[in-house]
Formats: structure tokens, sequence, C-alpha cells
């Protein structure tokens, strides 16, 4: 039987969530993954040291064991420097949200003021934390990541060593900056290497494949999966796994986020395999992170085999993408 | 207070239903509108003598009084002239469907061949029954009807003397070529005059939104709104509104429809009046359907008055557009 073989995969966004949630989710990340970079847009958000170092104790007492390393994050505000330097060893990025452009996200930052935004980033730059940026505008829903670009642009012109991670990018312009810009990276969900706006809305409306940034054109599935699959060097995996509650997904005004955690890796195996790229999966799910982020995850070895998943109806109180469906990968072993 | 009279609204392109639902939704249209254009599209599709007869019945016999005419349609195949001719009197027009590109459509028309589809045409110019057309392609969902323009071409050019009706059209492609040929003519729905995609998933993901065609981008709805302002001559209403009981609207994998018959004329007082276009309102909801069509409907006076009207959270089992949100035209009487 067909295995493929992954060391240390590291999930490089990922919402684990608090209390009842992150105690259903956590366990399922860490059964798969090394290791995963925590949002940190609980309610209110993970803004202090105190908040990183309670809210790093709260998903290790969640997960059955060590083999799982929550690379932390702070939520993107002007911090000053003093504070930046007492905090630098316990988080390894900073993520920035635009105000009120997802869940939980108000207060993110409401204009990109390069002076007022200054005195952070280059503490940032100086203390080498990365910045996570959910990039989209509040404009029109298909041109809200293309219309971010010219944000992306400032950043990194303005702040050559700040790393900037542009996360779960959608579109053909994103993937396109990543050769421009030196100082730019970038994460790629599973699901936006599946997905266009027609399994959302093209035939019945799908709420479990409703996300933020959402699935965009043909011809963006197309420029994400070129990248992904030949795994340059400048970007990652990162889920994006986002858990709801069943009734929040299928309700009247259902919330934006894909729950893929458990299945990730065997849907990666899928694509990578279909395109005869599985030579480069090893990258795409860990070696890059590594180098993009200089972290060095515990020894973890996971076998995938060629065989039939019938993919869960529900994780707990959470309904992944393609629920019930059958893919052709499973985890076989976990070391 | 300001008052709004319409002088024999039409609703030039109506979902109905059957049975359970066609006795919850037919009054509705009865109470405010003087006549509407009926759907096929049942299961079966209405596509003999017998079946238009006998649906017309049934939708008499379900709206309490006589103030409305039904205008009926045939679901589009391929008929022989004799049997267009000794159905010509019941009907007012042919719909085409493409095969299952929406609710009920799996007999549509699969392949756009002008020879197959030649006698049938060419029959129904003779006979002057207008060819109704739900214009989308199968490709992805954003580019469905601008893709449909190339088939709208094909029939105008090559049946001239036939009157084309561009169904429900959401697109700047679609407005455009209003003037290139002058048998292809339109309606519009009141949603497509309110919403983008970004009502649908910009946001939440709002299934009482999600209608088929899509709604697109801002740009094509200001295409929509200059000739529905203006009255084109050329452009009608037609509400498309298309009831579905709310599990099937809320539930995961939600259906297609927006359902607005019972607000649709105070929804177009507001639009209208926002740009202080209320003098052509009468011509887009009646007049230049009158023309097109060439009907005489019986006299209905609607007087509409500006006040606040909150819009019911159900009409029965189904929920309509903007459901609990007030707007400010309300229905005051109907003579």
């Amino acid at each position: 039987m067909k295995t493929q073989t992954i060391l240390m995969p590291l999930d490089m966004h990922l919402h684990l969530r608090d209390t009842v949630m992150l105690e259903n989710v956590a366990p399922l990340s860490a059964y798969s993954f090394s290791g995963a970079i925590i949002m940190p847009n609980l309610v209110p958000p993970v803004a202090t040291l105190e908040d990183v170092k309670a809210y790093k104790e709260r998903i290790m007492a969640s997960v059955p064991n060590d083999y799982f390393e929550p690379y932390m994050t702070l939520f993107y505000k002007n911090y000053d420097k003093k504070f930046l330097e007492s905090v630098a060893d316990e988080i390894s990025a900073i993520k920035l949200y635009p105000a009120g452009i997802t869940t939980n996200s108000e207060g993110g930052v409401s204009s990109f003021d390069i002076e007022e935004m200054r005195k952070t980033l280059e503490a940032m730059s100086e203390l080498e934390i990365p910045l996570c940026v959910h990039g989209e505008t509040d404009g029109f829903v298909m041109d809200r990541e293309a219309e971010f670009m010219s944000i992306y642009e400032m950043l990194a012109v303005n702040f050559p060593k700040l790393k900037i991670i542009m996360e779960h990018i959608t579109t053909k312009e994103a993937v396109a900056m990543l050769d421009k810009y030196e100082n730019l990276h970038a994460t790629i969900t599973v699901h936006h290497l599946l997905l266009t706006l027609d399994d959302v809305v093209g035939g019945m409306m799908m709420p479990h494949n409703f996300c933020k940034p959402i699935a965009k054109r043909p011809e963006d599935l197309d420029a994400l999966l070129t990248v992904a699959l030949e795994a340059h060097p400048k970007v990652m995996f990162g889920s994006d796994s986002a858990p709801h509650p069943q009734h929040a997904k299928e309700s009247c005004g259902c919330a934006a986020g894909v729950f893929t955690a458990p299945i990730a890796l065997q849907l990666l195996c899928e694509i990578f395999e279909q395109y005869d790229k599985l030579d480069n999966l090893q990258s795409f799910v860990s070696d890059n992170a590594q180098n993009i982020y200089g972290i060095c995850p515990e020894f973890k070895e996971i076998v995938l085999e060629k065989r039939a998943f019938t993919i869960p109806e529900h994780y707990g109180s959470v309904v992944p993408m393609y629920a019930g469906q059958t893919i052709n990968w499973a985890i076989e072993s976990v070391e």
C-alpha cells in the first residue's frame, strides 16, 4: 500500500479558541502536528504577556501530551519596545487584523498610518518578531485581498527587515508579491487549494466552505496551487482551521470559518499526489516554515496511507469541511 | 403624508410553485399586482396545453378574487408548430432554462444548437410568442451571465422577429445588450437593485439573499439601477420571487431564491424615491411590460404611503428578504 511520511508537520495559522471549544479541537491538531502558530483573536484578544502565558497554559492543559508546541502570537496594537522586549521570548509572531475584518477582530488596526505604526514595527524588526497579517480591505468581497496589496507593499518597503507573513492568501495578486519583495512570505490553507467561490455559492449555498478571505476565482486557485505544489520557499502551510459550533455555521447569518485541522494532512496528500508532487509536501508542511520562522520542532513522524477515509460528520460540536465525504488518504501512524 | 400611486402593477417573472406553497404565496402577489408572468418550472414542468390550463385553474383557485391575471408560460422544449398554434392563446411566453442551471430546470436545454431549435423558434416568431430566457452558462458563478451573452446574440441575430426577454439580468454586460439588439428585452428583480455579492457572503453568510443568478459586483448594480431608474423602455420589473420553506433556506446546502413578492412595491418605492425617480416607477412596474408583451391588465390602483413598515419575519412558512427590517414605504390601499 502506498504511504507518505511527513516529519514534524507544522500548521502555521491555527485557531484553537478557548474553554470547551479549545478542549475539543486542540487534541485534534496535537495528534497530527508538531506545532502550530496560534491565533490571538480571543475575546478579549491576547494582548499582554500574562494573556500569552495563560493561554499557552490552557492550550497545553488541553492536549494529551507534550509533543505539540503552541507557537504563541500577540494581537497587534501599537506596542512600545520595552514591552516587546519583555514578551519577545514568549511569542513567535504578532498578528495584525484590520479592525472588524473577521471573527473577533474589532480591536484591530483601523487605519494603516505608517508613522503611527513605525515604532512598533521597527522594534519588531530589531527583535526579529514576524508580523502576520490578515490582508483584506473593507471593499467588495472579491476585491478585498487584491486591494490590500498596496498596504503589503508599503509595509514591505518601509520595514525591509521586518518579516511579513501574508496570511491565508487567496489570490494571484498575493502570489505575485512573493517574488517582488524579499520580506514578504505567505501561508496557504488547504481549503484554498481546493475551493473557489463556486463551492460556496455556485450550486447550493455551502456554509462549511464559507470563510474569510472567501475562496476566489479559478485562476486564483491555479496560482495558489502553483506555489504550494512547488513548495515555493516563501510559502508555508497554515490551515486557518477555524472551528465554530454547528449551529453557528448552519443558521441564518452563518459565521465565517472552515474547520480542517484533523483532515488537513490527508487532504494535502490527496492534492499533492493528484499533481504528482508528493516529493514537495514535506517542504510545504514543515521545512519551509522551519526556515522562515527559524524554529526546530521536536521529532514527530506521521505516516499516511493511501486508502479510503470517510471524513466524520462531526468532531464534537464542529462540522469539518467535506463532512461525510470519502477521500483517498488516511493517517496510519503517529510517532 | 407622501403617497405614490401605481396603476396595474405587473410582476413579469414570478414563481408561485404548487399545492400548499401556491396557496400560501399566490394571494400575496394577487393582493398588490394586477398580474404576473408565471414560471413553469414545476416538477414535472408545465409542458402541455393541459398542464397550462390545469395550473392556471389551481392558481385562480388560490387567489381570493379575479383581480389577478396569471400570464401563463410553457417550459421550453423543441415543440412543433401545430402544438404551438394550439397553445398560443393560453400562454404569454415560453421560458427557456439551460438544463440544471437552477431550481427544477433539469429538463431544460443542454446545448444551444440553433439548427435543433430553429423550427420551434421560427414558429414562436410567427405566432408572436416571446421567449423568456434564464441566461446563465455552467461556468464560474460570477461569469455565468456574462458568458451567456454570446448565446443571446446568436438568438437575437438568427431570430430577429422573436421577442427575447433576458430574465432577471444582473450584469453590466446584459444591460449593454439592450441597446445592441432590437429584439432583446429584460426583466430586473428588486433584490438585484439592492444587493451585491457583499450582501450574500461579504459579512456573515446570508441565505435569504442567495439567488440565481447570484448578485454581482457594485458596477453591475450601478448598471442595473441606471436602466431601471430611467425606466428604459426595454426593461420591466420581474420579481423572480422564489419561495422556499424556511428550513430549505436555512439549512446546510440552502436552496437559491429570494422571496420578495409581498414587499416588492414597497421596496421599489424606496429605491426610486432615494434616487428621486418616483416619476419613472409606473413605467418600470407596468407600462413598459404592457408595451413589450402587448397586454392590457384590468384596472387596479395601489396607493403606497411613506411611513415605517416592518417587514414580517414570515409569510407562512417563507422568510422574506429583509425579514424584520423596517423600510420607509407601506401599501396604504388597493382598489
